[in-house]
């Protein structure tokens, strides 16, 4: 059965392009906000959005641009006016509301996509629980904390679990879908057809697992060219042209550390050792620090300097 | 000083490769062969090289190919009637030898491309030490033995190192050029200029490493798309489309696995925790709560059957 009403809890970068998307391909949106401050931030994100997506159909018409599959199927004629239309009714359409329990009532989803603090989190779930209908389903699109460890705050972990976007969902259309162990195999299928409802190539994660596919993937990877710099076997440029003309991906793994930011990079290395899942505690402590320790050096060292690997 | 005379050791299929594209960039090569069998096996593979070489020039020159960076600038007009008459001296140029003293007498570089047998590698290096002049720089293009392993049987290890080169030169052309302990500083840097001048993209390897650059990176990607699938939490498919759809590469793990064959990522899960290096401690003790049991169980199965990922 299909879900109609769906509720976007945070109006960030995430949250206000879920929204978007999900009226976009004709859902019924509420974005709820804790604050008058949240709408005057949320607001022109949504109005950035629009504009987005307009120039994103007038480029893929025009030729001129790249294809965004959340937008449209790149096998059939682009029906340009068409899907105009549904930005300016998905725009038209979505409400920013303050009060929980209005945004709440009879929603089937509910996405929640609030910063990454596990106390607001814990917070908003038990304020939420007993506002819901007994129908609604409660996604998390938390990039780093797992499903698992909120599941009993929503008061219904049977119908708890995460949707995971990537940025740009109008053009990088995944959804990484995961269960934590109490979520029903029927809500999970009823998480998959949502999102490829909204457009996106719905990603099955069968097993909680920290860093879902592309970090559980992207991490190792990272780690693998970081370790090769800070031992000194060879330099980030070299490195990167290794990977790039090696497999004939678009970036290596500094062009990509460049990308997602040092900070983000420094991070990884620093917490990598503190993600639960990924490690046994007698491992962790196995871990010799050496190259850790020189490649959290080196990073830091040119985030200081306000350093890039290239440029 | 630049290298003149370059003997190849070895007419496999990088062999032939490695002395037709140093021949194409103007190198006097010579072909040392074993036998009046390897011979017989060698020449075909030199008269392809021509047609695929004089093939790519046509449909460089067409618009209609892509663009090999081995035989041509890609910022340059291309010169095809030069290009062309390149190959035909080449071609005409490669000499074949059986008689080793013969082949080696005045070589500036010898790259020994023979089968990764260390028996048969350390009876070629000791049988050769004393037809060498005292100039010759020794190259092995070995992708899974260490030079360290073999540098004390060359006879002269300050001489002695490894330049690897990647399937279709002409195409994809990288050397990765790796010292061991003892390479000079100065004949590291020789190679390193030699690579340039054969149209290769030179990546240095500083310090003695395992799997080079490229595998470095790809063995600890591929293993970890393997345990997401291994551990159940989700299909090749979905694992291929995160990683290919969240980084642009034309590629995922399963795809990747499906080219190199199921047999070589077999390999790679058998082989290693045993192979010393490969991996850094870092990563390998990263990856030893991965299931590797049950990774090598479903490829083996998948390899009696003759399955692949995709068709």
């Amino acid at each position: 059965m299909s879900f109609k009403k769906v509720v976007v809890a945070g109006g960030g970068v995430l949250g206000s392009q879920i929204a978007f998307q999900a009226a976009y391909c004709g859902f019924d949106v509420t974005i709820w906000l804790r604050s008058q401050g949240s709408i005057g931030r949320t607001q022109p994100k949504l109005d950035n959005l629009k504009k987005t997506y307009e120039e994103a159909i007038e480029s893929m018409a025009a030729g001129t641009g790249p294809w965004c599959a959340g937008i449209a199927d790149s096998d059939a004629p682009l029906d340009k006016n068409a899907c105009l239309a549904r930005v300016q009714t998905a725009y038209e359409g979505l409400r920013l509301e303050l009060d929980m329990a209005a945004a709440v009532a009879d929603a089937d989803l509910v996405i929640e996509s609030m910063a990454e603090d596990p106390k607001a989190k814990i917070e908003f779930y038990q304020k939420m629980a007993p506002l819901l209908p007994a129908k609604t389903v409660i996604a998390t699109n938390s990039s780093t904390l797992l499903p698992s460890q909120f599941a009993k705050h929503t008061g219904r972990p049977d119908k708890y679990l995460s949707l995971h976007f990537a940025n740009s969902i109008w053009k990088n259309n995944t959804a990484e879908v995961m269960g934590q162990a109490q979520t029903t195999p029927a809500v999970f299928d009823q998480l998959v057809e949502f999102a490829n409802q909204i457009r996106m190539i719905a990603l099955p994660v069968r097993r909680e697992k920290n860093g879902y596919l592309l970090n559980s993937m992207l991490v190792p990877f990272l780690l693998s060219g970081l370790d090769l710099w800070a031992s000194g076997v060879s330099d980030p440029k070299s490195i990167d042209i290794a990977w790039t003309h090696g497999t004939g991906a678009p970036k290596g793994p500094f062009q990509i550390i460049d990308t997602v930011g040092l900070a983000t990079a420094l991070n990884i290395v620093n917490q990598y050792q503190s993600v639960p899942g990924l490690l046994s505690p007698l491992l962790k402590k196995m871990m010799m620090p050496y190259n850790f320790k020189t490649m959290s050096k080196l990073l830091q060292d040119m985030l200081d300097k306000g350093e890039k690997f290239y440029e």
